[in-house]
């Protein structure tokens, strides 16, 4: 059995116990998780209906897809082209399979026009949300996979090498993003799907995107990067300084260093989620920096850049070895400066696993 | 008033025409295209609504993403934190705005689990699908939005030059791919979503994917990138040869080449999108190769690199002057070789008028 048929039959035993009588698969995570391939259908419907009680998989792509697709694991493949109806195709396959009047598992992403498709292919159909089903599954990963998540981090370590070395006044976000973008590339990334470099006041925002400012003596500089190996994320930040750091500065990336520091010590089996949140943000509270700490600690890593488990208060989230999540506080003075740190953990069997290796020293260049 | 707001008040007229009380909007793209801004919201709930008759937009974001929003020349923000509720949040508003039983404009795209939250924050709303008054009023592109098309375009050719220069026996379809993005990034592109290069056998896979296969003497070399320059794409395809090309090669691409050019030659004001599509489609027909163009003609670009106006058959959309889309015959060989030349254009008063400058001369390296 392969690991993705492997995957298909962990998810009919969950959905055995949540009532479901079959699933339809739509992300484009999703597919690969189950089926090995992913589609660029975006326009187009796609999805995967995997009967829980008995039947086999049955993959649904657009003729242009197909080829792809038979490279899956999956052997029931049905294509449509752009002139037949994907409607009239699911109506006759849920009849086939009895699924007529069936819960059935949906993701939480299935977008609202083929939610609708498909209520007019069949209209007692009961859909249900089973998003929490697939992240279950998911989010504990194998060996192999935290290799992979292991392998992407240190990539995007190379990356974030490279932008510190390159990093001096005078010289734009935009240009030490492509350097770490090159060397990414150049250490075996297929893809490096966000590359921020926020310097300066920029910093201070979470979400800023990379300009054509250029760095300037006594800038602060953020550098926040994921990239793809085999499908799976790596997602690091670092910040670093221009000429000199002011001793604000130095405190503020002392606190976020120790909140991160105590949040990796937190992490063991059977805890919650939000115990590690709150980890780092006690740190930062008692520092009396807790309303500059304005998002989650973390996130975790897998096929997806974010996906279960977040780290972040109230999420109740047992955490198993085999989980892999993000932990990056960070402090953000609105207009002047930002710092985060971001490193990427697993759960062992007794406690949280670095599987991402690069200084968390202060830096000047 | 700015852009923003033009676009919002063209919006409400079409909400008038078509009984519609308010709309939500949630799409990264349709944010930017009404708001000035996109969020990096997947999980976290993000959306404007925007009543029909009277009260202004209201833009709801996760807190995190509130400076951002602050920008918008849409003033009315409400954030909330990761620990508040936005289906609440989503109440409030509903009811503020008197929304409780309207009928809400929404997007096809909307998740599922968005969909569920808004039914859930009031259960007498009805949602109708919406998209198509969305890409009725985006597909019209104003002078500007033409310009950062035709730059988008520009950039991808200069990546593409860069890439045949680097062409040769020996070097890998990543390195190739590599070179593409680094001269696309030389030449101003934001960003480089997609940069497929497919040799050999790997060209007739119309959705293939660029792997580290070397290239050999005698391949087909099949290039198709995409690049984003102020938030708007450029999409072109040039396939070129190594060392030579066989009178078969040559004679598919005078064949694809002549699609091309037919179906361009087609395209004016008043016709409609399914006409483009059958110009070229019979071309290939009339050679024999009917069954090896396995995809549509085209589709619009913008903001998305697939919107309407798709040049498919059955689309029986009317072209009018400032629609911009790709022109993209192709004729593949399962397990042999494939061509598609690509272009893109807009259609101005009269005629279509070429968006991209690069040769479509058959080249050998």
């Amino acid at each position: 059995m392969t690991v993705f048929e492997e995957r298909v039959e962990a998810l009919k035993k969950e959905g055995k116990k949540a009532a479901i009588d079959a699933f339809l698969v739509t992300s484009e995570n999703n597919m690969k998780y189950f089926a090995g391939f992913s589609t660029l259908a975006i326009e187009r419907f796609a999805g995967i209906i995997i009967p829980v009680e008995s039947g086999v998989p049955v993959v649904i792509v657009p003729r242009l897809e197909e080829t792809k697709a038979k490279k899956s694991p999956l052997k029931k493949i049905i294509s449509y082209s752009d002139s037949e109806s994907p409607r009239l195709l699911l109506n006759k396959i849920v009849r086939e399979l009895r699924l007529e009047k069936a819960t059935l598992g949906i993701e939480g992403t299935l977008p609202f026009r083929f939610y609708q498709m498909l209520m007019s292919a069949s209209s007692k159909i009961r859909p249900q949300d089973a998003s929490n089903l697939f992240s279950q599954l998911r989010c504990v990963k194998s060996e192999r996979e935290l290799e992979k998540i292991e392998k992407a981090a240190s990539i995007v370590a190379e990356g974030i090498k490279a932008g510190i070395e390159f990093t001096k006044a005078g010289v734009t976000e935009l240009a030490i993003s492509s350097q770490i973008e090159r060397a990414i590339k150049e250490s075996g990334g297929e893809s490096v799907p966000f590359c921020l470099v926020l310097s300066g006041a920029n910093s201070a925002l979470p979400h800023g995107e990379t300009s054509s400012r250029k760095v300037s003596e006594k800038d602060v500089v953020l550098m926040d990067v994921g990239a793809v190996y085999e499908g799976y994320y790596g997602d690091l930040t670092r910040t670093i300084f221009v000429g000199q750091a002011t001793r604000k500065e130095k405190e503020i990336y002392d606190v976020v260093a120790q909140a991160q520091e105590q949040a990796i010590n937190r992490v063991k089996p059977n805890i919650k989620a939000e115990e590690v949140d709150a980890a780092a943000r006690k740190v930062i509270e008692n520092a009396g920096y807790g309303n500059h700490f304005t998002h989650r600690t973390g996130h975790g890593l897998g096929l997806e850049v974010h996906e279960e488990p977040y780290i972040v208060q109230g999420n109740k989230t047992m955490l198993k070895p085999g989980m892999a999540f993000t932990i990056e506080p960070g402090i953000y003075f609105f207009e002047k400066f930002g710092i985060r740190i971001e490193d990427n953990i697993a759960v062992s069997q007794t406690k949280g696993k670095m599987l991402s290796h690069i200084s968390k020293e202060l830096i000047v260049v």
